[in-house]
């Protein structure tokens, strides 16, 4: 299974598009905003010579208005940090990366309107504004994108856990798509070597491709349990997995094609990342924290800087604003393995056992895990 | 008119697109492929120190196999380079740019496949090929898209003839589209005046970011007369202009419609671009070149990078030929202007015409004008 010639988030801007439902990894985001500003401020500060370009890349950048939710925090921390030191602000190029198959025409678009937004907001009455400029990388982060030590810092957010593909495993997953308590624990293996192998991968290409000194901030969808079959990581699945179970039951899927369907995604811990940091051995880590995002609530129609903007919903339409949501990041994945064809009918079931679990008042939160990290010398 | 909104060569692989209909703006770039190699093995031989990287742009660079084809020209000139003074070749990091309507999706998946064959490809048995890192970058080049002193090397082909905007007329420009014996003199003005400010903003806003000594070379569709109305840049409009007539007398095209319907290019001398270029001051002339890209046989189907490999065809073909070029690159002028209705028949007719005068024997060459140029210290 070669993902990166057909996993994409949902292109465009309609109703099942990524950009209409990303609200989830928006708070998440947001969450992470001081961690960015002080990671950015820090690097300017850091330097011998005040910078006079700062050259970032955000890695699956995907699309939609979280698309430029970094690149705005760092243009603001920048300014923000060069106003306080009384100097002109470093030129912010931002390197836009994801798989070739992601719908970078709808970002592009977006920009003409939302990035000259971005590089004209007046700062302060003194200092004129960073100038940015943007550039689109097509290409899997588990590979080199960039030229050696070209960049001075590197984002990525709910990217990570996926893997560069499904491992392959020993045994049947029986009646789970992803790790679940069921689940065997060769499976259980041969998901964290395959999440290791990837890992070590990324850090390799960007250490390479990272200015000595170049700060960077990763956040993945994570968990706080030591065992990746507890619960906490397969929340968000279980109800996909039964939407599947009760289509195989009603003859509407094949039952051999649910067995070999699994996610290539792994929820690190905290603890796992650092140690694989440590054992690749070219950054230095600044700040590790662990955070929840909560989709009781999530739902925020506004696409601003606010998350705290949200507008309360009905378990109902969260149930079918969170299927949505998943929907436009694995609908691929689905197609792939099972067809197009059960597409609307599997994701109306996903959203309807979300509900379900949300009436139940059972736990609802994304784990999340952000580490800051810094290119040795 | 803001043209940076919606002009654009038509996207896609299918065939209406500029992909499979940019053949005669294949031959001129194959023309001009010594002066690119000399630039670029220059580049690499003038520097002090040889270089580690080199940052390319390639603006206006449309999409379809023309895409590419620069880039693979200026790795072959590196590796070549690199291989006679028996150093590493440095690492190529290649921008394409374009306005930002631009299919860059169809861009990046036959970079998934073509780029990395360029990047692998064996040059020698010594030296490993160049690696090579590429983007998308949208946006105006009459604006700044890199970062200051950030790049090596600057080309573009076919595009600078395009103003960013249709000069404001004072007069009407009677039965013509774009610039003719019969257009009065105070349009010839507007549009030298037009082309010479956009020309002034593009080298400015180079000249920035350009590193001392770093490279440049445009191509334009030119001519080689005093006289800016002279047949010679009409050629091509002349039987288009002759295809809306036929539809105004129809009833079928709005005559005030016609009227008001001009072609946003200058197709300038070699005496005005250095001219500019002088006035301008930024970089020096290195080369200046004219030449002649024919149309007679020029329809080559293999997208490879042998511009001999030409297959004759009778006059039909070549006129339906040739409005299928031009439709690809014009279609979203003529849709704005006209309405999205007239777009088959007008093209239709206009090869009608195409096919009587190739038929006269009459001239049917492009003239193109090459200059390369270097960022003065």
């Amino acid at each position: 299974m070669d993902l990166v010639k057909f996993f994409h988030m949902n292109g465009g801007v309609g109703e099942a598009s990524y950009s209409s439902n990303s609200g989830l990894q928006r708070m998440g985001i947001m969450k992470t905003r001081r961690v960015i500003e002080e990671a950015v401020s820090n690097l300017c500060l850091s330097n011998i010579k005040y910078p006079k370009t700062l050259v970032m890349a955000d890695l699956g950048c995907s699309l939609g208005p979280n698309t430029l939710l970094v690149g705005s925090m760092v243009i603001n921390a920048v300014a923000k940090t060069s106003q306080e030191m009384g100097l002109n602000p470093p030129e912010v190029q931002i390197n836009l990366n994801d798989l070739p198959t992601n719908d970078f025409n709808t970002i592009f678009c977006a920009l003409q309107e939302r990035g000259k937004k971005l590089s004209t907001e007046k700062v302060s009455d003194v200092h004129s504004p960073p100038s940015c400029y943007f550039t689109g990388v097509p290409g899997s982060y588990f590979g080199r994108l960039f030229p050696t030590e070209s960049l001075n810092f590197v984002h990525s957010s709910y990217s990570l856990q996926w893997l560069s593909q499904l491992p392959e495993l020993e045994e049947i997953n029986k009646g789970n798509i992803y790790l679940a308590s069921t689940t065997p624990e060769s499976i259980s293996k041969a998901y964290y070597e395959q999440f290791q192998a990837d890992f070590f991968q990324f850090l390799r290409c960007r250490s390479e491709e990272m200015m000595v000194g170049g700060r960077m901030v990763l956040t993945l969808a994570g968990r706080t349990t030591e065992d990746p079959r507890g619960e906490e990581s397969y929340y968000l699945w279980r109800p996909l997995a039964m939407a599947l179970q009760e289509m195989v039951s009603e003859g509407l899927v094949d039952e051999a094609k649910f067995d070999t369907f699994n996610l290539p995604q792994f929820t690190a811990s905290p603890t796992e990342i650092m140690k694989l940091v440590e054992i690749e051995g070219s950054f230095s880590i600044d700040h590790v924290e662990i955070f929840d995002v909560n989709w009781e609530n999530w739902k925020t129609n506004k696409h601003d800087n606010d998350a705290s903007q949200v507008i309360e919903t009905d378990d109902n339409d969260v149930g079918h604003a969170v299927a949505k949501s998943i929907r436009a990041g694995i609908e691929t994945l689905v197609a792939n393995h099972f067809g197009e064809d059960i597409l609307e009918d599997v994701f109306m079931r996903y959203a309807k056992f979300l509900t379900q679990r949300k009436s139940k008042k059972e736990d609802q939160t994304l784990v999340s895990v952000t580490v800051s990290l810094i290119r040795k010398g």
